[in-house]
């Protein structure tokens, strides 16, 4: 069962639900730059500056949480997220390495 | 630009759309078991007896086609579905391997 932050155990994380959030170009940008900055980097999600507003921000990080693809905390007031890289890779070999290859549309 | 038939060209492939196509359960089952077979092997979408109506199975089809994860030829009377696995692995390699690795669930 996910935490009461809606963070799925490595074991729930389906592929399904992983390959839906990554089929967003945004998502897969979040996902591609925290793959891309060292392990345990984490950051707001204000500092992606995404085009979009806040309400679809929230959406787009939720999905990416319940997806188990990041894993999201609170530091202070701030609300991090940080890349759930070691689950990711065992259950799904390859996965990011498709998605930081990717060169995004300009 | 994608042919009469809706099939786009390797360059036109987007990981967007080859993504989403995936995310499906029943269009990753099709994918895999064409993946499992010889190369160039073609099959009717009838005979995967994915257990949605005609109607949905055709939609599932068009999804893998227009994404350009299959090849679909009239041959006679039937149309046939092959897997474009060469353009996959050229334009997204890993994608493959990551689908077949999946054990379906009962």
């Amino acid at each position: 069962m996910p935490d009461s932050e809606g963070h799925p155990s490595a074991g729930e994380m389906t592929l399904s639900a992983v390959l839906a959030a990554l089929a967003d170009p945004l998502r897969r940008r979040v996902v591609r730059e925290l793959a891309s900055a060292p392990d345990g980097t984490a950051r707001t999600c204000a500092s992606f500056a995404l085009p979009v507003s806040k309400a679809t921000v929230t959406h787009h990080f939720r999905t990416l949480r319940e997806a188990g693809l990041i894993r999201q905390v609170d530091r202070g007031n701030s609300r991090m997220a940080a890349l759930r890289r070691t689950d990711i890779e065992t259950c799904f070999p390859g996965l990011l390495a498709l998605v930081t290859a990717e060169t995004p549309a300009p």
